[in-house]
């Protein structure tokens, strides 16, 4: 896992960059009639697993959704990243960790080194400032991976928070700033952005987010259209990652690989 | 652990504000000359717990250093949390966890229900609104537990985010409102300010606080003195949970029960 090449880029030349979450929820595991254990998540995670195998190149483990068994659910997500590896797929662990020092290192130890849970790419959350996110970024320069920082989110309460500004720009601007600033010419920082809404209402011009690679939840059953993903983004869009989760479980096991050959169909509209 | 009883509030009456932390980092296992493995960490971690019986009440495991090893660190902060309740203390999980919907449900369950990593109080990081940790809320509410809201944190970093004004309050004095808000009578919503910089240089001013529990790290090795914690954080000292790490394992496993009752005296000054 020690490279420099930048893994996720890699994933992108090869299939595109459409990523497929991992979601065990309580609610997917229960319309697949699976119990709602680590074995009903691995169970799941397994047929979405070979249902992308030679159709996309990334998948999103929802690190919520193991954690909440604890350590076995754990245990639980090291197999599936494995299995993702094995399968030629690259990672993005959805961790949405933060913190400072050396217990952000302990983070980028956990997900980007070679250990168990060991992923291309890894969601972090900016509230201690930008700076207290470098130790992940360091070790991504040494692994090839790529650290996004939350930026802008699809959720309808992100703008009690994101709304604020700083010097006169918005939250998510400056984030994106910084990202610019820190990535340089590798794919260390990208940032996450949510699709359900318009850049502007999310204090975002296409140009600040330039050169980053911008992973993108809210498409399929949150409601944004991938077909409409250039329009949302503009200039931005060659280095969307846009990720689609329930919406590829809605026909159960046997519809996946159907739904995700749809959403690629709709990607390239 | 299903009950009303805020079980942060039962430790403070019985032993006082004062936490310890359980950070079993590279550095500090070293320096006990213990293995940087999950073994370690454990021996670290029992050391701790034991010289904290019957002088003081609630401990924070600092989640990242256990997280770091997979799910075998994960096992052990299971096995941590246990012991510490065995003990008779109540221990807030420093996780700095944070995300929406079923996700944050998900962290939710994993660290504030009755599951091996249920834990008293748990820290959670407000970047995607304040509106988006409600699933957590709601747990802490069913039993009796704190939730904690990254507010102004004391790194260096911080105010590259937290500097921002929303409405023309800062972002920290917007998160206490919005706690104050929301936790009503109980203690369900607390917040996490640093010592080591004024309330004035963090955008807050005590008011800001008022009826809330603060949770307060940077006492200690980081540099504030507990002798002064009613200098920095006036009319709001009554609640404010003091928390203390690397400063009690200075002297070996040896030394630590020394160190804590130490730090009992400067805060009885």
């Amino acid at each position: 896992m020690s490279s420099s090449t930048p893994r996720l880029a890699n994933a992108v030349a090869t299939f595109g960059p459409l990523c497929v979450g991992l979601d065990p929820s309580p609610e997917s595991l229960a319309n697949w009639d699976l119990p709602d254990s680590p074995a009903g998540a691995l169970e799941m995670c397994s047929v979405v697993l070979e249902s992308c195998t030679g159709l996309i190149g990334i998948v999103k483990p929802q690190v919520g959704f193991f954690e909440r068994f604890g350590a076995s659910g754990v245990s639980t997500l090291e197999t599936v990243i494995n299995d993702a590896h094995a399968a030629g797929l690259a990672v993005i662990a959805d961790a949405k960790r933060g913190d400072i020092g050396s217990t952000m290192a302990g983070y980028a130890k956990a997900w980007l080194t070679d250990g168990p849970l060991c992923s291309d790419a890894l969601t972090v959350t900016p509230y201690q400032g930008f700076g207290s996110l470098e130790p992940a970024f360091v070790q991504a320069d040494v692994s090839g991976a790529t650290v996004f920082v939350l930026c802008a989110t699809s959720n309808s309460d992100a703008e009690t928070i994101q709304r604020a500004t700083l010097d006169g720009q918005s939250l998510p601007a400056t984030v994106a700033r910084y990202a610019r600033e820190r990535t340089g010419t590798t794919d260390t920082v990208g940032v996450v952005v949510g699709a359900t809404r318009s850049l502007a209402d999310s204090g975002l011009d296409a140009s600040d987010l330039e050169g980053l690679y911008v992973l993108s939840p809210g498409f399929g059953a949150q409601g944004a259209e991938l077909s409409r993903l250039r329009e949302i983004f503009g200039s931005a869009s060659a280095r969307v990652i846009p990720s689609v989760s329930r919406s590829v479980l809605t026909d159960g096991p046997t519809g996946v690989r159907e739904q995700i050959a749809r959403h690629l169909q709709e990607l390239a509209l």
